[in-house]
């Protein structure tokens, strides 16, 4: 018989979350200061006035700086990709890790256009997760040590930080995820992926429903609908973005499997993403509706459903800007400029 | 008694617009086979796709490129700013000029951000058109100079043109335009500009209601529209518009005001705007029910209010890493990536 008292390794993740650092109101309030002095009316830079605002409240500073970005692209390699759930063969896997190593793939251009950091890690992509509609994707002790690879992988290496992933089939493992957490259909979770065709749709729906019937006892738990029904890269994601927390690092989010993992950590704590934003909205699943349940306004909504991070480095573009303006910018007492009328009949 | 024969300058601004040239096909397909062979599925990144083709087609060239961006701001002085419209005195023209001179205004950090050529074009600022609420903004010759200086000013300076404003009070003009082109209360097409309080609100209401009961009888006619209620940087940047077409200039429309330039032309030509794209969805007055008008889906959509090109130049930054995108990244063949299995099975 299992030993009931014995330390789960999930309990650590829970008691790290419940230990997460709040924002640092004293930095947001500097920088709120500071907007309504810079030379434009007041709130009118709309959200690029909040982004630094959320910058600085996270990093604990009155300034919030942008001098090592970074977009993190963690990748994986799925056992029910077997099942035809994907327009391509998970031997894509390897040939984009090498695509990203020669800067040919998209991530590696908006990198380039916005000078970003990248870096790739490679879960053991050679070695699949378990197929979850056969078994847990991970067996407990992978999955927390594949979220702690996560949380160590980043460490001193950025003051803001953008996650993505690459990975054949992880389109249908955040499908369940979302379907696990959320309720509903599964047909409204599956998106159309790398560009399936009806019969592979199709596909997608039965593995989702398989897997969620599979693990249904279980799926009451956050960190076990990950460890059912996740993937390596989605796992370490998590983890990357809880020691991101820890170490008031902001994160920005990529799209619909990113914000899978994102997802596991909220349902855990609804607080648990109050460092996050959400870089876009993805074409992919019903990423709308994601967004809504985690209360993130994505920043942008181009239509993008590529993964690897595309989005969340787009919006790390938006956010430099941002970030430019609030330090670069002279306040009305440097400009010689008048205040606004009302200020002047006081 | 007028001679009824004169030749009228509008007509020569009415000449140019109908022999606009069109996008050029060749150049667009080329995009869209190049799009179809990158290391991406098929669509996945959504607009950044679509902006690389459009580029190019207007560009006419099959590789679009952008080695000389520029945000264009045309500054304007408006009498109606007399009748307290704004939150802030008119003096604020001359300031903000010198404040974009020294570096310290929004437009100049994101341009720094981005890489962005800035040009500024006084508008005669220290001569304010008149009160529209009495008389026409312009009489017909000087409309048309304006115009023709705003065809002028970007002459060989740029592959991508983004166009903004500086003007205290022209958010009441740009809504007594709207108001004239599309009918609808006024009070529906004015918005809180620099952030007037409910009185200004009233005002500017007022305001747009008296100048279009004043010029009735005219605003049948969009360039009519444009001398009786606008304003010299409205104008400049109406004409910057037309000659950027001519010169195969791609053009990123900022917010409410350089709307209002753009939804003239758009009146006289439904496709008169096919070479320009939206930067932004403005928070000032209704600006998501022009951009429809208009059949613009926005890049952007941050709540910015701020005009000085901002939104454009926000925009731009954003269509940089499209071009950086479809000519920076590998083809399947080139980087050895399988592609989708359906190619396969042909």
């Amino acid at each position: 018989m299992p030993d009931q008292s014995k330390h789960s390794p999930f309990e650590d993740i829970r008691q790290i979350i419940s230990a997460f650092p709040s924002v640092d109101d004293h930095a947001v309030e500097a920088v709120r200061k500071r907007n309504q002095q810079l030379t434009k009316p007041p709130g009118s830079m709309g959200r690029l006035e909040w982004l630094a605002e959320w910058l600085a409240g996270w990093q604990g500073k009155a300034q919030p700086s942008i001098d090592r970005p970074l977009v993190a692209v963690f990748a994986g390699s799925h056992g029910v990709a077997e099942r035809g759930v994907s327009a391509y063969p998970s031997e894509v896997n390897h040939q984009m890790l090498a695509n990203f190593a020669a800067g040919g793939a998209a991530i590696n251009q908006i990198c380039t256009a916005y000078g970003l950091g990248f870096k790739v890690f490679d879960l053991a992509i050679d070695m699949p997760t378990k197929d979850f509609v056969e078994e847990p994707a991970m067996d407990e002790k992978a999955c927390v040590a594949t979220m702690a690879f996560g949380m160590e992988a980043l460490a001193g290496e950025t003051d803001v930080l953008a996650i993505g992933e690459l990975g054949i089939g992880n389109t249908t493992s955040a499908a369940a995820i979302f379907a696990a957490l959320y309720g509903g259909k599964p047909e409204s979770w599956v998106g159309r992926g790398t560009g399936v065709d009806d019969a592979g749709f199709a596909r997608k729906v039965a593995a989702v429903e398989a897997g969620l019937k599979r693990h249904e006892a279980l799926l009451y738990d956050p960190l076990e609908v990950l460890r059912c029904l996740g993937g390596r890269e989605i796992a370490a994601m998590a983890g990357a973005i809880i020691a991101a927390r820890v170490q008031r690092i902001p994160v920005v989010i990529d799209g619909y499997v990113a914000t899978a993992a994102a997802a596991v950590l909220h349902e855990i704590d609804s607080s648990a993403l109050d460092h996050c934003v959400a870089g876009h909205m993805s074409a992919e699943g019903n990423h709308r509706d994601v967004l809504e349940r985690l209360n993130k306004i994505p920043l942008l909504a181009l239509g993008l459903h590529l993964g690897e991070g595309t989005g969340a480095a787009m919006a790390m573009g938006v956010i430099k800007a941002a970030v430019q303006m609030h330090n670069g910018m002279a306040t009305f007492d440097q400009a010689g400029v008048s205040g606004a009328t009302s200020e002047h009949t006081h």
